[in-house]
């Protein structure tokens, strides 16, 4: 399905529509539209499609892979008629009931608002779930090592990702991003039990660059890297040199920040 | 399927073992064997058959209902031979996996361990999700409420339940207990976001004792019963002036308590 070229150039009769969703990744075969397999773009905008008639392009903040989970994903999409938001939010969710997606909340917000472009800090966590027993009620919900993994040499050696660097190393062969360089704001890594949370804040991210680094963070949890080999890991800008990439179930797009208020016209409805 | 007259009585040949479960109740008929359906206990006993060849049964501490679940069950059965607690609880877990039920521990422990009668507290979490949308990372692990609830109320009112009360008016029709006199040892209400987890915390309980509290803690959370109101039915003790009993999907089986190393001949194997 072809996407609208620009959102900047949108109509500006058209009433623009903010949601934030979240979904089980497990379900689907990613963010976006592929000529097979429901992907929850197009769950979107088939409900949007039984609820009002309108054809709308769902464009999202992240293009998240299948299998990866959302507590927060934001989209934005425009129709041609005026409609009470919170009316849109119990619409959409109606017509979204046979999948593992609901909308949170919707908004009216101004034209110049784009999930993708606008947004200024995208948020994901990656949980792993270290324990000899196979995981029941969190299937499909972590990364589940059957053995313990060294959390502080994680968090210590987590710190050599923050600032501004090259990510060839971290990066899918198909991403399609013009540049290699991004700035990472942070790079917790945090125990709760049995359990090691991730979280990791940027503006934008490469394809597959959360679980490129998280694989290599893995092999220093168990003792096959140090911060050293980390470090030079990504200082050689080389694709081989990356850890294996750890697997979607345990990715969470938690939350995207966009400016203050910017040119909303209604406030959030929960 | 009978159970053992007295497990106080058990062959002392006979190595006995401890284990810990976790449990998606969403798959299971209940705890219990029934006539149809699979039960955790059913679905342990053939694993077991099918690891050793022994018709073992194995005997709960908390029978949880359809849809409840379960983070640390626990259960004992006794086996004709001895094996390393470690290579019964992985073989149990290969034979269990088309189930949502794993051993997360296995101890040999001694005669006198009776996972039932042998607790000396048993901790349950009710989980309920107060948000317009319904859950999709939660569903089936939630009490969703598309409204929100007043939780210090809850709080408040739920030291009426603390300490030994006749709680008839909290007990279902068909619990088979002698006594409907029970000492609740803690109960706690708290919030993280949009959820509120109830903690309750006693040697033993009612049948749908946990899920009736919770039913009428709902009632005061949405202001339409208050403390006092609370306590009249508590005092009451009538089954008709119980509020509306919570569903089970919320319910899980936390943690029971064992007095110290009683008779352990092994450590536990995590």
């Amino acid at each position: 399905m072809g996407l609208r070229p620009s959102s900047h150039a949108a109509h500006s009769a058209m009433p623009r529509y903010r949601i934030t969703i979240e979904y089980d990744g497990t379900c689907f075969v990613g963010w976006q539209a592929q000529a097979q397999g429901v992907s929850v773009q197009s769950a979107l905008q088939e409900a949007i499609q039984r609820f009002c008639g309108e054809s709308a392009i769902v464009k999202g903040a992240g293009r998240t892979d299948a299998g990866v989970h959302a507590w927060g994903q934001v989209a934005h999409f425009d129709l041609v008629k005026s409609w009470d938001p919170f009316r849109v939010q119990e619409a959409i969710n109606f017509h979204l009931k046979p999948h593992a997606a609901v909308v949170l909340e919707c908004a009216v917000v101004g034209e110049d608002f784009d999930a993708r472009f606008s947004a200024v800090q995208r948020h994901y966590v990656y949980r792993i779930l270290c324990r000899r027993a196979r995981p029941v009620l969190d299937a499909n919900r972590v990364w589940w090592l059957p053995h313990d993994l060294d959390h502080d040499a994680m968090a210590d050696a987590a710190s050599v990702f923050v600032g501004r660097h090259d990510f060839t190393t971290f990066r899918a062969a198909q991403c399609q991003a013009q540049s290699p360089l991004k700035t990472l704001d942070a790079f917790a890594v945090a125990r709760s039990g049995l359990e090691i949370r991730l979280s990791v804040s940027a503006r934008s991210f490469l394809h597959n660059q959360v679980r490129s680094m998280v694989g290599s963070l893995k092999l220093v949890g168990e003792g096959k890297w140090n911060r050293t080999d980390l470090a030079a890991a990504l200082a050689a800008r080389d694709r081989t040199r990356c850890g294996p990439v750890a697997p979607a179930a345990g990715l969470y797009l938690a939350r995207v920040d966009y400016p203050a208020p910017a040119g909303e016209r209604a406030l959030r409805v929960t």
